[in-house]
């Protein structure tokens, strides 16, 4: 096994964890002791414990003189649990091989201090750009105060996600419907506009058993308080959060009813459409969402990529044709030059069942 | 070398003509003799001579005894040429392996009954799927008296092919517009609607140095006679034929101006917008026309999936949003209910340069 095999099986072990521990990374760790996996953890759903403790526990006294491969780099400062670097140190491992440094300005290389001033071997960089990616959503939060954005569209080849009268169930199939609540349970919140709440009355739930530990928090953009308080939205708050974001001033009665409901509510300043997306994502970040699914509709994806903020998309097309007068997945968002239409990088493109699943990233 | 790798081959040769021979059909044909090919022909641009006939003057006295290969049936009728499979006889072949019967009802079985009587061994059947592929415009024109129609678009992800102010130069890149030279080269003529030619005023050549010696029949669908007299379409008209498809009444001075500048015109009823696609479709088969690609714009598309008369779809998307708000390259076909959508099968997809370019089929 080679420091790279350790870590891609760390990097695994986070991977199965995204969605379920905002706001803390999804951290794996692999222990290794003469050729041997002793120990193997992740962050716990909620966030605690890490997984350097769990692996440890795991490893017991088989950390002595082990190596350890954990995702991010460990924690160096008492939050509510002490440092995972102290107890490395106290466990007595002899090499650290960290994929990439954890950017919180309360660790950010200290961690990597405490272990090299212990006598501890350290190695960085290991696996770095798929614990980019698995750690990404961390990453914003931090360097950004907001959410990482997947916007996910399911749409014909020509883009469009209903007919003109508004037909849309199903335009994609089975297998993509699966996939796209897979897609919801690595996520830590599912967002949706207030237009397509009104549509679909959906559930924004991952149905799919076993799959997920944590709550899926739902979000909708709802700029005057439309949703109806008998959408199944908004019956089902108390068993799944529902976060409701709406235009500073909207209508106490109804904030106060969505409230006694259990809805959790942001007021946030208005936009010419809508509200203000930075605002509205910012306000997500604070209350601790790292990792949003955007799932439309066209406005509020069209308003997302006016403001730069969509970080990756997801993309289902589904092998049929609707027609210029269907209901567009995007809607226009001010690009009048095509320099200014937004580029993206294509990650990867899949077969899904009958459809395609294309993924996408910003163009930095 | 099995009977499939030496159907491959002659397919392969036939495929290089593609576009080059209508009406005919572009054959290709491969003799071997004793292990060692001994003639290769594919139908020559124009449509004559035929591939046996090619392919017979090249092994000269190694045809006695040998197999033949050829992608489509050979004829019995005495057309311009006498019929191939008397050719064939006469050069003492022992064995022909076609890949399909020739659907024309002068030879439909009769080219391999001339041969099974002369005591030559015939087997059939052999790379028949690719065989139907490089034979399906040749088909289309004998069994629905009309070319076969692939659409091809270069749009957005979002399937746009413009902004909301018209610009379009360039949404998909280099690579994408090479190919979909090439791609003019295999068909017979490159159809556009009159909104195109007057939004861009293209040449519809085929511009790539030593790929097509056949002429590039360039058609345009414009009821009303507008295209410009000094459009590069029209000025072109003497090296590269231009054929227009108007409306039945259309001026008869700008019909006689057209004319004049060495275009071929075709009269057609009058649809609610535009002409008849069904009539235009039969016009062009009746003038020889076995492939046709359209280019767009998207009323054109539109109007040709509306009346069911796409058969194929080649389609270039560069990894780029524009949004709603910009043009769309399939205008509204009436599509109300999601289970009138025109549904495809992808036949391919691949990577063409930063862009993607995926082929359909249509569903039957």
């Amino acid at each position: 096994m080679t420091d790279a095999d350790c870590m891609a099986a760390a990097i695994g072990l986070a991977r199965r964890g995204l969605g379920e521990t905002a706001p803390n990374p999804s951290v794996g760790c692999v222990i290794v002791n003469a050729g041997r996996v002793v120990g193997r953890g992740r962050t716990a759903t909620g966030g605690r414990p890490h997984a350097e403790t769990q692996a440890l526990a795991m490893a017991g006294a088989a950390a002595r003189g082990a190596t350890v491969y954990v995702t991010l780099e460990p924690c160096a400062h008492h939050g509510r649990t002490p440092p995972c670097a102290q107890a490395l140190i106290d466990a007595g491992v002899a090499r650290v091989v960290v994929a990439m440094r954890d950017p919180d300005p309360r660790v950010n290389g200290a961690g990597l201090a405490m272990l090299r001033a212990a006598g501890i071997e350290v190695t960085e960089g290991v696996g770095m750009p798929a614990a980019l990616a698995v750690n990404a959503g961390f990453v914003s939060l931090i360097e950004h105060g907001r959410p990482l954005v997947t916007l996910k569209l399911a749409t014909s080849l020509d883009g469009r996600i209903a007919t003109r009268t508004g037909d849309s169930q199903w335009i994609t199939d089975d297998a993509s419907r699966r996939t796209a609540h897979t897609l919801r349970g690595s996520h830590d919140a599912v967002m949706i506009g207030v237009g397509t709440a009104l549509a679909d009355d959906p559930e924004l739930t991952c149905r799919i058993d076993g799959f997920r530990a944590a709550p899926m928090i739902r979000i909708v953009v709802d700029s005057h308080l439309r949703l109806p308080l008998n959408s199944r939205l908004a019956r089902g708050a108390d068993a799944h959060p529902l976060w409701i974001i709406h235009r500073d001033g909207a209508d106490p009665a109804r904030h106060d009813a969505f409230a006694a409901l259990g809805a959790r509510l942001f007021a946030v300043p208005a936009a010419e459409i809508g509200v203000e997306p930075q605002a509205a994502l910012r306000a997500l970040g604070a209350a601790g969402i790292t990792r949003l699914l955007v799932e439309g509709g066209g406005t509020l994806a069209a308003s997302l990529l006016r403001a730069d903020l969509v970080d990756q998309i997801a993309w289902f097309t589904a092998p049929l044709v609707i027609g210029g007068d269907g209901i567009a997945a995007i809607a226009g968002f001010g690009v009048a030059e095509l320099a200014a239409a937004k580029r993206l990088t294509m990650l990867s493109a899949n077969a899904s069942g009958a459809d395609r699943l294309a993924t996408y990233r910003r163009q930095d």
